[in-house]
């Protein structure tokens, strides 16, 4: 059995890691931390983990957890950087569901993100866990730095036409809605549902953290520069993200084809039948993206659509696919679940 | 015009206030106030509200509010008690959206409510504001204790039974359910929309503080005494109460005429014919009390539905209501408005 | 291999059938049947079974289930009992999601369903299926009918007052809440979105078809003439029941242990500590009933607060805990699920 | 008074205008026709009008209708094309909320819409009812096409570039979003809140009938080839639709003032400060149309936000500002409302 142990365990991607893992059958949560909680049982603040697990709150610190294979963090940026340098000298493989160690490039992060980078020597080592562009890299690493949940969405529906270079990669186009879980189990009047109930709006239209990510990931695939505008809008749900991508194709062929062989052998990521929606409720609790390819009346315009649980394949589940990665286990154990429709 | 301060008026009965009172003939809305927000524009950060209020939030204190006919309190419990001395003595008029004049009682109160009383000198002269069973002693009164939004809805379901001496007082049942706004603009991880959408709970079923304020206008009216059982819910939308009020009848009479005579001369009490359901849809946005009274099966028991808009006739716009009366208007003006659906 | 069959999958019983069996380890899908889908791919139908189901929906005829070891019901009622006959006397087990069999006295299953009873023969033989009452007798049965939603919630509330003796049976309240998803996946207007959501309503309050079967249940188990006023409500979720359960004490006692000793045993009623709510959410995609004990205020009157999620516990997932019954399996195989919060 | 008769009063649009006509101050509705419901009274239908409304349904033929000065049709598509022209030689103004005249192209309509013209002499006729492009024209005329919802979203939001000649019209992309009565009070799976709570979707990204609509504004205002992808999402709630617009700049000037003079002196278009996200929740049940103008990093991709409440400016409310204009009252009249928030 692998010890797993989870650093932030009250968040929503947390309770998300501890729905996966309780019933993953390699698997043993052996640490939650959490400063604010320690000492509570886990199931006290979490009733729908009542009898899956039986350990308390204790805090983030290394004793705590030296005894773990793995350790997920769950943190708000700028924990895990703290963290990792000593989890990785004990023999720990490190999986951070944060993005301290996303971005490559180490001051365009600091600029985004807003602080000086605690562990740059880590950077360039940690692997960015999107298995279906980087599975070789992901299963010998330590250090995993799983991708946000907007940039999974929309890198799995750009990939296959940059990587084709069928596209004009300088005038892309990511107008992405996002359910009220994205902005996390915190205090915020922004997010109250009498705020975001019954209401449709666009945020960060200016800049939003997810846009370097997202470009650096399509720029390492594509042939040419890439130019990005990334909307994020906010939609009245808890879960689910639905990307709707345009790009400028700059000839003729298959999409639907060049998308179905593309991702034939990849288990999360299913390619629609021409003329099929996709629908965010059909991988609600799911790991999986779903993917429909369109061009509007033959034009040049292709209408890529994307959608994914974002606390599973845009977090959580995503996370426990590279922690099989790394341990060599099956990629999809204790993620075979079905959508919870309606 | 009259002139109205709104005391906190970033809240949701504040911004409810506003909506209203910005359309009213006869008032006019000069003074606001947040501590927090004290030289913002009120409609930066209510744009709804663009065009139709053009004044700045200013401090809380006395001299901003010294020119105003009437003051409304739209802060949370513990403020209206430490102003409204000062304001009385200056000629204006005090209409109290908080529960600080509520409770006769002022050891009740006290124990409730968690603090010291700071001026339990006013809470005789204190007039509750339920226009249809206080009319008369409203249109005079200086103080006005506007009930709480679960109270309006319970006893104007409650009251015609009570006065008529038709139930068994000792053993009514009041299941009550609110839509997610009655929490309130605070920034808590409760009133999230990832905590409260999708799902339903009952809360503080071992005593909600409006237990006291019900019982009381309930005895108020009885001729026998009142044991209630209170169990409140949040349902997961913003807007709506709605009362399953539960009891026993003493006597064979005809409920339906029973209600509809008790509020045949109430303009906002709406008694639907037999057989027609309440919805709180058809009394969003609008200062109605709709109520259907059942028998199931001819037994018995006692149903009667209750709903109200928890903003409106369970706050601001009950609050104008007696506005209207304190100042001789008719006492609809600026609350003509139709609920709505969808 | 247990090769089960499903009449009538396309309504959301029947979807939520092939979420949990086409998970489970013992059981093949062999047979999914639609009048209305006949030769259609079930995924087709739900995106969110693709890779797990690859049947095409058939005829609803004797010719197409013959094969199979079990046929599950989730049909309108009315169809089950039409063909429950003939797949017996081949030796197949039949689980009726639908009410054909779940009331005894033919006479009143008439009154309430309008329609003559088609197979009055079985009515008897047919076992109720709520294993934490009926275990023993489910286990040979040959024909289970499965609880309603609202029975399941309220018979599992109300349950271990009545079978100890505590309460006064002939004055008992259910005050009961339900999602949408309830009404089934037909079209009619009273279940759009546009009519249903930010809305909160009662229904049926006059008389609803679950009360025959609510009240037949508590009265097996009581010791005392049984009086039930129940009313259900719809509340702006897809998934989830709220039960409020109200009765007078005639003693007193420790109503927790009272509870927490009748449940000990059962893997899928789950009785919260003292002083915590439940959450409808809590139980979201699972099988389990959560309840909560209050005593308000230390009173006589008892509340009880159980919830279940309609689908799951109140249909679907109870329909497999009852074929895990039959045959011989773990009770809990292929119901292992943490609810989806959030 | 204005004598108002509205075909098709049981739909969404209808009863939106029954809501903002009722309090109208110089209208009366004096007709209101419903095929299926004629002879009920409308407030029995629609209880938020109980009060404000005591005609009955009537049966749409022209004899009931012969008293109007106006007649709206609040139909689907296909009625106002068999009536409009024995309602004109009446006298009597029509304004269409369906989009029977809504495009001059008559072949083009019939082949989006799947029928026969029935009217086609008067499609040159029918006045556009946007007022911000066709006041004057409206005016004087005997018959108003209202726009689409959709359509007036986007048109509102795309004008000033066009008008200015600032953008690339060959590139045009219009994502919009809306709630889910815009799919009418029809008894449609589809609209099921099972099917459209908690879940975002495209749909009909391969052609959706109000592009050649939103095209042929779009193009009589430019000053070049117009070339549109139009992807419209639903989005899990009632009111509101949100347009994010996207266009290439081909020259740098100031966004902010060229929509803010453009819009200066309509009373139903607001734009925003520079920096302020729009939201359809500040618009809900209101006339108005808010926009934002967004330039991302300072590029040359102009991103504009528009929202509207697609009941209101989207269909009613629209239509009434039309018959303000076309019976020379203030446009503003009946229209006069804050939006509901929360």
């Amino acid at each position: 059995m692998i010890r797993a142990g989870i650093v932030g365990g009250t968040g929503y991607t947390g309770v998300e890691l501890l729905r996966i893992l309780v019933l993953h059958p390699q698997v043993e949560v052996s640490v939650v931390t959490s400063r604010a909680d320690a000492g509570l049982r886990v199931d006290q603040l979490y009733p729908s983990l009542r009898g899956y697990c039986d350990v308390k709150f204790t805090l983030p610190e290394l004793d705590n957890l030296k005894d773990c294979d793995v350790v997920f963090f769950a943190t708000p940026n700028g924990t895990a950087m703290l963290m990792a340098e000593s989890l990785l000298a004990l023999g720990i493989k490190v999986i951070d569901l944060s993005a301290d160690f996303r971005i490559k490039d180490r001051q365009e992060w600091e600029k985004w993100y807003g602080m000086q980078h605690a562990c740059p020597d880590l950077i360039a080592e940690a692997v960015y866990g999107l298995p279906e562009v980087n599975r070789e890299q992901i299963k010998p690493a330590r250090l995993i730095a799983c991708p946000g949940c907007y940039p999974t969405a929309v890198q799995l529906g750009f990939l296959p036409l940059l990587e084709a270079g069928v596209i004009d990669g300088s005038q892309l186009i990511a107008d992405v809605k996002s359910g009220v879980s994205g902005a996390g189990r915190k205090a915020e009047i922004s997010s109250l549902m009498s705020e975001t109930g019954e209401s449709f709006k666009a945020y960060a239209v200016g800049g939003h953290r997810h846009l370097p990510e997202i470009t650096q990931g399509l720029q390492n695939v594509a042939k040419q520069a890439v130019g990005l505008t990334f909307v994020p809008h906010l939609t009245p749900m808890i879960r689910g993200i639905h990307a709707t991508l345009y790009a400028r194709l700059n000839r003729k062929l298959d999409l639907q084809s060049l998308f179905e062989e593309r991702y034939s052998e990849e288990r999360f990521v299913d390619v629609l039948p021409n003329g099929i929606h996709v629908d965010t409720r059909n991988v609600r609790g799911s790991n999986r993206c779903q993917i429909a390819v369109n061009q509007p009346q033959g034009g040049d315009t292709v209408v890529i659509l994307s959608v994914i649980d974002n606390l599973v394949k845009g977090a959580s589940g995503q996370a426990v696919q590279n922690m099989n990665l790394v341990f060599g286990l099956d990629e999809c154990q204790g993620l075979e679940t079905v959508a919870l429709y309606p």
